[in-house]
């Protein structure tokens, strides 16, 4: 009888948005009548800019006539076009990283959970709590050690680096999900250091950089001098371009990222990785690709900058709703998240059930995302502008009544 | 500094057909008039049926519309109505396969090689030599031991059980990749009782399930009796309807199958698949999902009939060429592969070098896919017909010249 991995007997039984996903079915079906608004899982709502899809209806097109249909690609990263086109944007806000260095990817989650293999089990991970929750589960699905970075209302929930702890891989996330906080400059530059000093690796989730505007927020890690030695970065068209049911996204590993092996020999991880991902992955799909390539055109990024901007004024109407009942946040600004402590000083599951019983807002309960979000709560900015309004109306009657 | 896994550094250097890629791009540099034919790597050239085109570019016009975009899928797993219809597909050829049981994926290779992930790393894996190397890699990436089953010019290659061993995990390909060779239901039969017997798991691998021909070689080891309690299958569109480009495959994992764990209790695969998948995978690209869908309306399966019996007519041209030669094969029916002995008993990449050299024609050697491949070769019939009849006069010239 083969043997399980039994590692994932020991995690929670489900990803926590299958969670959140199957209790809010109940509730559906136990009050068909209710008007739900849903703030729970991080994802847009917004349609596609056309100059996109006409774009990708254009590749269906290549794929049905002989002499451009497209196979197989070559290397399985991502094909050139799209590999300089992010190589472009890097440059538009002043991170140099050339095309050879991004591998294409169906989505940030997929290498970010998967990013692991290349290491072996008996790291010391670092991760910043509260944080994604793949970042955690991937790492327990192989027994691994974690220890966690503090985020919190002392620190506005951007742990910075104990120099007195060890550790050998390091999660980031700026801006953060889910407590919308992000690193400056300086923050981000003592995280290198920290990371050279342990001769660590960081791996740097970037997938909400579109929603930066303060010009202290660095949009990469590679905007750090001395980054590329050290850090692996993690990007989405998810959350920039609306692509979450289009999945695609990039991975960073600058050739200058080496470690060194037991037998004294030095290894590129991005060698490392590309020969995991060509034994596991077969590249995304080419009209994918060229409707990402899209998003990079002059018109696409004014396109997704107008959805982008509707997003920011959600946000920015949630966060007035906070600072006018008083409820304390972080983020509203430099991301789509505003992460707010339960009013009444309320559990955070427990502030999810009265959320959906009392006014039927669906949000995420800090607590799923580990210990220092117990008593805080994650919404979204990404809704219709009308039903954000009509939930923060609801959420101030709830607020008020207790 | 993190730990690697070291396991990576003991493999070969590069993925199979990244060499070949290499090897090519080489003889192209230095023979840049060369009329090179491809018949190595399995890739489709036919385009794609305008009727799943067409049903993808009007998912992307959904994509551009507020009240038809799709965002996340809730479950990752794949809409309702493609399971629903791969679940059709299956009845079609007399497997009962419900759509719960059925994972849409972004082709079999991610699956194939991630499915390791729930097993322990002290099984004893089975694999057929030769064998799709995604089988021995991803598994020799987490350090486990592997036993083969010798498929041979004595067996026809295809490797049959020996009850004298035992194995955990066990991969079967049928029809094989790269051999062409196929399991009668008879055969097959005694797979899944050996598995039952050593209370192992089979993972099938059906991606060539759409050549088959001969009605005593089953299309699904679930038209076998009992091959829910031992195995999973693993299919894909990409040799079904021409999608190595588009990205679209499934998993099938029958509610039936259960591993019992250390602690006594019984794990249910699928579930513990589905955990891994939600924390390292976000569902296929809807519009892609669409066009699988179209794949198995009417219409759809007239017309990749179509180019399947295209590629059908090259492998019997090819086919015929060998044995008007003498040149030992298998496949060629039932399979897009043909698997023959190299003339002249030279070694698998001598010959590949040679054909390169002498006739421009590339293939794959045998070698690449295991110790029983050594002096064997793979030609694919996934080519244009006019370049697969001018390959085989080429191929004829030189084996009569040697």
């Amino acid at each position: 009888m083969p043997g399980l991995n039994e590692n994932f007997l020991k995690l929670e039984k489900n990803y926590l948005f299958i969670n959140i996903a199957k209790k809010l079915n109940v509730f559906k079906a136990q009050h068909p009548e209710a008007d739900v608004i849903r703030m729970g899982i991080g994802d847009v709502t917004l349609p596609i800019p056309e100059v996109i899809t006409s774009a990708m209806k254009q590749a269906c097109d290549e794929m049905s006539v002989k002499e451009t249909f497209k196979g197989y690609e070559d290397s399985g990263a991502g094909y050139d076009f799209l590999r300089e086109a992010v190589s472009g944007y890097y440059k538009s806000f002043g991170a140099d990283v050339p095309a050879s260095d991004i591998r294409i990817n169906d989505g940030a989650k997929s290498d970010c959970g998967n990013i692991v293999d290349i290491f072996s089990d008996d790291n010391i991970i670092l991760v910043t709590d509260p944080a994604y929750p793949v970042y955690v589960d991937s790492n327990r699905m192989n027994g691994r050690q974690i220890i966690f970075a503090d985020s919190n209302e002392e620190n506005g929930f951007a742990a910075m680096p104990d120099p007195s702890i060890h550790a050998d891989i390091i999660y980031l996330c700026s801006p953060n999900n889910p407590t919308g906080s992000v690193y400056t400059s300086a923050q981000l530059r003592e995280w290198v250091d920290y990371a050279k000093a342990n001769k660590a690796v960081i791996i740097y989730d970037s997938a909400y950089e579109a929603f930066i505007t303060d010009p202290d927020v660095p949009r990469s890690i590679y905007c750090i001098e001395g980054a590329k030695e050290v850090a692996i970065e993690m990007c989405s068209l998810s959350k920039t371009a609306g692509f979450t049911g289009m999945r695609c996204g990039y991975t960073v590993i600058p050739e200058q990222l080496k470690v060194t092996a037991s037998d004294g020999s030095e290894v590129s991880l991005a060698q490392l990785w590309g020969r995991r991902q060509g034994s596991k992955f077969n590249g995304v799909s080419y009209p994918v690709q060229r409707a990402a390539e899209a998003v990079f055109t002059e018109e696409g990024l004014r396109s997704i900058r107008e959805n982008i901007a509707y997003y920011q004024e959600n946000a920015r109407i949630i966060a007035d709703t906070m600072r006018s009942l008083g409820v304390k946040f972080t983020g509203g600004v430099n991301s789509p998240y505003i992460w707010f402590k339960c009013p009444g000083d309320m559990g955070s599951w427990d502030f999810f059930d009265l959320m959906l019983e009392k006014i039927a807002v669906v949000g995420t309960p800090g607590a799923g995302f580990g210990k220092n979000g117990e008593g805080w709560f994650r919404l979204t900015s990404f809704g219709d502008r009308q039903r954000t309004i009509e939930a923060m109306e609801r959420f101030a009657s709830l607020v008020k009544s207790m």
